[in-house]
């Protein structure tokens, strides 16, 4: 892959520098050169031994010299360091260290920066507490794991660049983020101008753009672009995030779903199976699994077992009986999920009550002997749903006991053949969004029957996470115009969008991969907050600067706004 | 260079297509094989000839089949043609075209999509007036030229990013849009939320960001970064455009110049001079060429004959004599500039006139008796600006006529020293930004005589225009805080950025590098809107959408904002 290709390697990491070295990349072949290392102090020992730390390692300097009052430096402190590599004696070897067999003695040492503002140390094992890290992230970034993180990060991003442009000829462009409301989208942020009652919204993604792009001839393009979304009262949701967007002309189905599985091989930063992927219709996501992302990492598959009954849907859920009974608590999860979907649900020890002796044999036989389940009857999709969050619950449980065997590795999955339409509020709505192409298969039943229609789209699945989605467009004007109807969107508002497919828009496809999540993933991270630099905490708030905050007086009138209840 | 490397090579522009070939690729080598192309009808010739074109040239398809009814296909029609390659006949071949020697003979032609829409048309080779380009953006691209710059836009991008991180171990990393208020900065644009009264404000530039993350020990940091300015009322202003933001830790001045030379002279897409690059101070960019952003493809210096006078500075600019005596025209200009800048202009037909014998022979010996000048008198830093912008004028002027050679090269030239603080309405203003770094050997005039203090700011300068911009930054917050008194901006509006340099920042420095204008200067196109895909006209309007428009009541109230006068 490019990620371990020679071109690849790190090799000017102290150029146009004062240092001669990082501090984590000396080795016993430097010992005798004289070098000049930068870094934080992590910790003096016997005013004797300085443990310097940068971005790429620490190295211990020890200084015998009394010039240097080592004991009197804060932690934290930025310093310079000359000195010359030595070996360590025999006995301070340190294996765990990378440099652990070297030391460097100091000949000079300056303190390049006063320090007196550590809210916590970098020493200790105990992360600080979330809050208190994003309020002081510009520390936070220093520990390890971070500078792993953001750097993994920069290099994933770079090597889907060598794939798309280098092997692929993809070309990127730099779309707009201040532009005009999406119809029937997500809340966008509105930008205020100095045209009084007129505003951008920022972009929520560069659907449009890359649309109208394929009609002009780029026909291989991508962005790593920045999104805004208004869901800050979302948890794990930031105000604006980053998509790995793609389009391309004259494609299908299979082209994009194969450039993907390439690209991902090809850049991720774990192993991923050598394409192609598993598929898997939304059909058989929600009858196998009770997702549309089902994580295949663990088996636990729903069984449908509704042959046993007349007039209803039963699908039940097998687990290990070493399990035992469920305790108190996971019985009311599960009493909620039923009130929520609507279903009956039924235990295993209540089967033959509820249900008489020949279908309890009947499911006692199905699951075999050495399983529990639980059963839940009703309406099919809100059987399926119920039992996916119950699936979901059981595993984790079942994990904790032993008692269900997980896959460790990336379990990539594409669901297809989503539906069209979904029932809303106020009548149909979109799945992905107003510019899917129904499936081909599906056409005749739009004016009859839309709801039933399937569309060209598709997700990346990675583990149970979302981490892509996308469709083959609809790049037909009178074919846009009739699911904007459906979907009851005035298109005047897509004026300019409708010209662009009539003005001899090819036929296209592409994907956008939620970047923030795919490393997340990739860096086995807990939230999307640890691999972004400066992330937003609940609710939009920056808890670093203190925005958003109140605007001037003067502002507001030359944006002709005022503050209303 | 990184741009000429095999890597680099374009290989796979038909993968994951039903293409097999793109339109300009084709040659004599093809002969015999049958191909499916993709593209627009450019033209239909006696209803036997189509010319294809895609986004990598153009094709002559035939067809001798009464099957295909080549003559009632609309222009700009996407169609999909099957066909065999084969040789044009001797007197067909058409050397102008890298496709001349080639036709396909077409089997199959399926049209992809109808054309209803195309307000003018790309076979002619006056462009349409640019309000309509940009209201149909999505054809306008289709031009060559378009496609050609953006292209070379990506190409560019790409190449600065493997030199930054292949080569020199740098992180891009990804930093907010959505941020608090840049004290002292440009115009802001502010972003409401729906916490009543509080407002995010969208970037101007990274600049706290990139200096926090040097705090954070990533040493080593670029970002292909959009910012935001509501400058939009200025000419060839885009609300938001692209900055290549560097920055660096433990480096100097010649440190970071060093980096940008290298980087340009492996990426840009026209040949530069060898590094190191010129440098100027700005004295000497303001006495020599009358401007911080001198042009130096060609000569027409200032020259000092302050001496000649006892109280005044005085300047002039030589040219020519053989232009003769200047219009009317010019000197109505050269009017109004002496008025502007509050200075006395003597031309050369008045010199003996105006300054006497014993000075007129001083100055025509000095000119030389080929030449003719302009001589300015006054405050000299008036002075010099004033001849500054009457050497534009007549640099434009002689090269209309053959009076002045201009090399046809790139001329990158470093401004450096700049005054660190300019006299602005309310007292000392920053000149570059309030995070400049004040020349070491000033120092001692912060609190004496702070207007006289140099800085250890930058510019890049290529053939006149500002591309670039950076400074080694403060670090230490103490010199921090006392700049920040003498501009009168309020400490407490950066408590997090002023925390963060007295945690242990490093020293450290770096740039922004305007891309829209590179890439412009690059592709020689007129406007910067030329290398963006999809600009704002004047006033920041969005012919393409209409953007900005207004907005519903919900959003109003979601927002806490009513619209006043």
């Amino acid at each position: 892959t490019l990620l371990e290709s020679k071109e690849n390697e790190k090799l000017g990491s102290n150029t146009f520098t004062y240092r001669s070295h990082t501090c984590g990349e000396i080795r016993s072949c430097n010992i005798g050169e004289k070098v000049t290392l930068c870094g934080w102090v992590q910790f003096v020992r016997l005013s004797k031994f300085l443990l310097l730390r940068d971005a790429y390692g620490l190295i211990q300097c020890i200084s015998t010299d009394s010039k240097f009052d080592l004991s009197s430096i804060p932690l934290e402190t930025i310093v310079k360091i000359q000195g010359t590599v030595t070996a360590r004696p025999k006995n301070m070897i340190n294996p765990t260290m990378t440099t652990g067999e070297i030391e460097v003695s100091i000949t000079d040492l300056e303190i390049l920066n006063t320090v007196d503002k550590i809210p916590f140390n970098l020493r200790e094992y105990q992360k600080p507490k979330k809050q208190l890290r994003l309020q002081y992230r510009y520390i936070d970034l220093r520990f390890p794991e971070m500078q792993y993180n953001l750097r993994q990060r920069s290099n994933m991003l770079h090597n889907m660049r060598r794939f798309l442009i280098e092997k692929h000829s993809f070309c990127e462009v730099e779309t707009p983020t201040l532009f005009c409301r999406t119809p029937g989208g997500a809340r966008e942020f509105v930008v205020p101008t100095h045209h009084r009652g007129l505003f951008y919204s920022l972009v929520q993604s560069p659907q449009q753009f890359k649309q109208m792009l394929m009609s002009g001839g780029i026909d291989r393009y991508f962005q790593v672009a920045r999104c805004y979304r208004d869901e800050t009262t979302r948890p794990d949701r930031q105000p604006e995030f980053t998509q790995l967007d793609i389009e391309l002309s004259f494609t299908s189905l299979d082209g994009v779903l194969s450039l993907i599985e390439n690209l991902l091989y090809e850049s991720f930063i774990k192993q991923l199976p050598k394409p192609p992927f598993q598929r898997m219709t939304y059909k058989e996501a929600i009858e196998g699994y009770g997702s549309d992302k089902p994580d295949l990492t663990y088996d636990l598959k729903l069984r449908n077992v509704s042959h046993l009954f007349n007039d209803k849907s039963a699908f039940l859920v097998a687990y290990s009986q070493i399990l035992g009974k469920l305790s108190a608590k996971y019985r009311e999860i599960i009493n909620k999920l039923k009130n929520k979907y609507e279903v009956n649900i039924v235990f295993v020890e209540n089967l033959s009550k509820a249900l008489g002796e020949d279908i309890t044999s009947n499911i006692r036989h199905t699951i075999g002997r050495e399983n529990s389940c639980i059963l839940a009857l009703g309406d099919k999709e809100n059987v399926c749903l119920c039992l996916g969050e119950i699936r979901q619950m059981l595993a984790v449980l079942l994990k904790s006991k032993s008692l269900l065997s997980v896959e460790e590795t990336m379990a990539p999955l594409w669901v297809v053949e989503f539906p069209l339409f979904v029932k809303g509020e106020n009548g149909l709505e979109t799945c992905h969004h107003p510019f899917t192409s129904p499936h081909p298969d599906d056409l005749h039943l739009l004016d009859s029957d839309p709801s039933r229609m399937r569309s060209l789209a598709y997700d990346l699945v990675l583990n149970g996470n979302e981490v892509g989605g996308g469709s083959i467009r609809i790049h037909n004007t009178n074919l846009q115009e009739k699911v904007l109807k459906v979907l009851d969107i005035d298109s005047k508002k897509l004026t300019h969008f409708l010209d662009a497919l009539r003005s001899g828009c090819p036929p296209h496809g592409g994907i956008a991969l939620g970047i923030d999540r795919l490393i997340s993933i990739a860096c086995q991270t807990e939230s999307i907050r640890d691999v972004i630099a400066f992330p937003k905490s609940h609710d939009g708030k920056d808890p670093l600067s203190g925005a958003p905050n109140d605007i001037s007086d003067e502002d507001k009138k030359y944006y002709h706004i005022g503050i209303v209840n």
